[in-house]
Formats: C-alpha cells, sequence, structure tokens
C-alpha cells in the first residue's frame, strides 16, 4: 500500500528549548518530512523560543507553553522541560487536548503519573514516557534469546549505570528534581522490569550526597519468588563500567546498558526506594 | 642474622586426608624442609592416611584425629575436614594443647568460632583460619592505594564470584554444610571487610536450592555510614566473571576475587545473612 504517502505528516510542537529538546528535534529532522514535521516551539523566554525555531526552520515560536497548548496545527507535543516541571506541563497539554510524549522520568513519583494517565485516558489521547531505548531491536534480541534459554535459566541480572555528574547544579538541586535515582536509577530499572519483570520483593541501601538533600546513588536488589534476582548500582560520583550482564546456568550475555520504561512500574519502584532510603521530594509530601 | 638456619623446623600434623590437604602439603613442602616437615598425616580411614604419607614422604600415618591430636612431635595441626568438623576437631587439637591452622570457613557459625577462639585463648595456642590470600602482596598494595586516594575516594566495591558447582553432592547437602554462602560467600565477604571494613548494615536477598535446603546464592549490600557500599553477589549455578571493582570519585581499580579473612566478622556475617535468608543448618538450632 502507498497510502501513507499521501497521509498528513504527523505535526509535533516542542516544549521547552532545551538540550534534550535539540537532541530529540535533531533525530526527528533525520526523518522524511512527509511523515514527521515541526510546526512550533515553546520555551517561557520568548527569545530562546525564536533561537531554537531559526536552528531548525520552525516557523511558530511561543514564549509561554499554554500558547503551544492552544495551538490547533499541533498533533502532538513533545516535553523536554526539566523533570520536576513535566506533571504540571503534561497536564497542560492533555486539558488542551494534545497527544503527550514525555521526557522520561515522565514524573516525580508515581502519584503525579497516575493522574498523568488518568487524565489521557479521560482525554482519550496518547500519553507516553519517551524511553527510546525500548525500540532497540538488542532487547527483542534478548527476550528471544532468553525464552529460548541460550544461556539456560536466567539467574542474575546485574546492570549498573555510573556517571560522574555531582558537580552539575541541576544534579545537586532537590529544586530541580537531581540526584542520583531519577537521573540514573531508572535506566537499570527499567531494563531490569523489561527483562526480568516486576520483582516480588527489593532491598536496597543508598547514599545522600554530602551538602544536597539528594541521593548519589544506591544499591538495590531485585528479588523474583522464581529465585531469579537483578542486583543494580546507580551512582552520580564516579565513572562505573556500566555494564549489564544475564547470568544463566549455561553461560552469560552481556549488553551495554540502555533503558527500556514500563512506566508506572518503574515509577512505582523510585517511589519505593524513596521511601527506603528516605529521598524525598517537595512534591511527594 | 643467621640464626634460623639452626632453628628446628615447624613439625606439621595434617588432619583428613582429602583434596585441600593434599594442596596445602603440596605446598608446604614447596618451603625448605629446614623451615616446616610434615611429621603425621590422620584420618578416620587409616588406609586413606597410609596412602597420604606415603605420597608425601610422611613418616607417621594415623586411623584417628586423637592420635595425631596426642602426638607429641607435632606442633601445629592443619584441619583440611569438611567444615562441618571444623568446630568439633579444632576444640580436639586445642584441647591436646596443639596449635591450629583451620581450612576456611573457620566455623559453621560465630558461637562456634567463639567456642574456638576462647578455648584458643585460654591453652595459649596460635588458632588461625586459613585465608592464604590475607597474604597477598596485592592486597597491602590495593589499601596502600586506597589511603594515598589514587583513585579518589573510595565509594563502591563490587565484588563477585560464582561457579557453577551446584550438581555436587557435598554442595547440595546440608549435614555436609553445602550452599553457596559457605563456601563461595565467604570470599566477597572476606575482602569487603579486609578493604572496607565492617558495615554499618547490611541487605541481603538469597535464593535456595529447589529440591535442596540450601542456598544457591545471594546479593548483599553492605551500607557504610560515611556514604561508601558494597555491592556482593556469590552463587553456586552459573559462571560469573568474578571480577572485583573499587569504583572511586577519580576512577576504578580492578582485581581478581581473592580472599581475605577477619574470621570473626566474616562469621557474624554469615550469621546475620543466614538470618536474613532464613538459610540455617543443624548446629544453628
Amino acid at each position: 500500500m502507498d497510502s501513507h504517502l499521501t497521509t498528513k505528516a504527523t505535526r509535533w510542537g516542542i516544549c521547552s528549548a532545551g538540550c534534550i529538546s535539540r537532541d530529540f528535534s535533531h533525530c526527528l529532522k533525520s526523518l522524511p518530512s512527509s511523515e514527521h514535521e515541526i510546526v512550533a516551539v515553546a520555551a517561557r523566554d520568548l527569545k530562546r523560543a525564536q533561537s531554537f525555531a531559526k536552528d531548525f526552520g520552525i516557523l511558530t515560536a511561543y514564549g509561554s507553553y499554554l500558547e503551544l497548548a492552544k495551538d490547533p496545527d499541533v498533533d502532538v507535543v513533545y516535553i523536554g522541560t526539566i523533570h520536576p516541571e513535566h506533571h504540571r506541563v503534561t497536564l497542560l497539554f492533555i486539558s488542551h487536548g494534545k497527544n503527550v510524549l514525555v521526557e522520561k522520568p515522565a514524573a516525580m513519583n508515581l502519584k503525579q503519573l497516575k493522574e498523568m494517565t488518568s487524565l489521557a485516558k479521560e482525554k482519550k489521547v496518547f500519553f507516553m514516557e519517551a524511553v527510546w531505548t525500548r525500540f532497540f531491536p538488542l532487547y527483542q534480541r534478548i527476550l528471544n534469546e532468553m525464552s529460548n534459554e541460550t544461556i539456560g535459566k536466567a539467574r542474575v541480572l546485574r546492570l549498573e549505570l555510573a556517571i560522574p555528574i555531582s558537580n552539575r547544579e541541576r544534579i545537586r538541586s532537590k529544586v530541580l528534581g537531581g540526584g542520583a535515582l531519577l537521573d540514573m536509577g531508572v535506566y537499570p530499572l527499567n531494563i531490569a522490569v523489561f527483562l526480568f519483570g516486576k520483582p516480588d520483593d527489593i532491598s536496597v541501601q543508598g547514599t545522600m550526597m554530602g551538602d544536597t538533600e539528594v541521593d548519589e546513588g544506591a544499591c538495590v536488589i531485585f528479588k523474583y519468588n522464581d529465585g531469579r534476582m537483578a542486583q543494580l548500582l546507580y551512582n552520580v560520583t564516579f565513572k562505573g563500567m556500566n555494564e549489564g550482564v544475564i547470568y544463566g546456568t549455561h553461560g552469560l550475555k552481556e549488553s551495554p546498558v540502555v533503558p527500556v520504561s514500563h512506566s508506572e512500574y518503574v515509577m512505582d519502584l523510585v517511589d519505593k526506594i524513596k521511601s527506603k532510603t528516605g529521598l524525598r521530594y517537595d512534591v511527594d509530601e
């Protein structure tokens, strides 16, 4: 069928003109313009939106998110704000009938995420957390090999993600949603849930970051009733080897650490880890 | 000084004629006979003791441990029995005034070990757990580099030891002290305690081995009040990468997994892990 050739392109609006929105727009521009086009960008500072629009050849620039929400030419909004804004901004766009792709972490906690998914259902719009690696063919292959028992019965999954970014202001700031869990932790959590499923029990030990109110990292153990375990490590104070390894009774399979998402499961785990380590953001109160 | 040339050699007795006693005797024979000599070997089966004696050129073979304990020509006894025997046999030799080097794990639990050390103090004899790698120059070097902060401040230590030996009868048998903790687990526990010290808190998730009453492995987290963590993995159902890595704020340092011992600390940890995983041996009741 050639019908897609005559289908209108999906019309994207970009919310926030920061670094991650640039990465996303570069990728989107690499696709055929007959399939995807960026029709508008919004930032709280109009000048930043205009500069972004110029860089990517976007016709419309807004100095507020509300204007973007009201733009009838926008089908779907990509949200690339800092994560404490995800909840409020997502609700804004969904309430105006927009479909939404929100950067990870989708929310600051499960309560926020449930409000977002609930409104999306009510408004009958598409709503998804932007966990791109979920679509990597690699993960389907790993799942296939696990179900074929290429490495025998999977017993232990070991994942780590550690990058030394603790000197960045955003990472050190509780108000900006800093700390290791929401920036680094969600990656191994996502992969573990994707490959092994939701754990039956978890153990965690976390460390807060010196003079801040956020965490520098944690070690987490997932336990499954069938005896499998996952051993996770994330940290913002050092560079890890950042491997992923699945140990089976007949061998092992290594993979780079890349994220996949079962958003609500993962956000539920995020909340559990916060409650066990004492990490709390203002929105959690 | 050449005075050691005229000192009498240390006279060893070997208790049990099994595999580990053979390894130990091979090593001992590689040292100058003016320093160490094996004067007797004992096994519950006299024929095995005689065969062992023949292989190593040992003059005396006994068919009971008691005879070895009463031999006035023996200065120190190496105990290479299965570990459920370590407690009883060590007490036998110490009560007869012998110095003792007992294979690891020194005991089945901390209570047993305390009885052993207590009797050794009372009888004023030398008593040590045979954790040979404690004497590797490598560990002194790692400790030096950690105190020099070559890799910055140490944050996380990751250690694993996994070897697929779960099909062995001894490993599957609770009566024979089987399971992963006492055979594999004590290695990463020892190294973590040696390099990072006694933890302030531990978390653990363990898995029992299918149709047995012993464990197939566990994931353990050590937490230290200064924020450091150690992430440990041991298992008898698969072959691990068996690495040790120390992550510091300026880099990382890898080492092979080799054991060191702070016997009582480690045995205390063994007991804590057993109580958290539900693993219990008869002697624990």
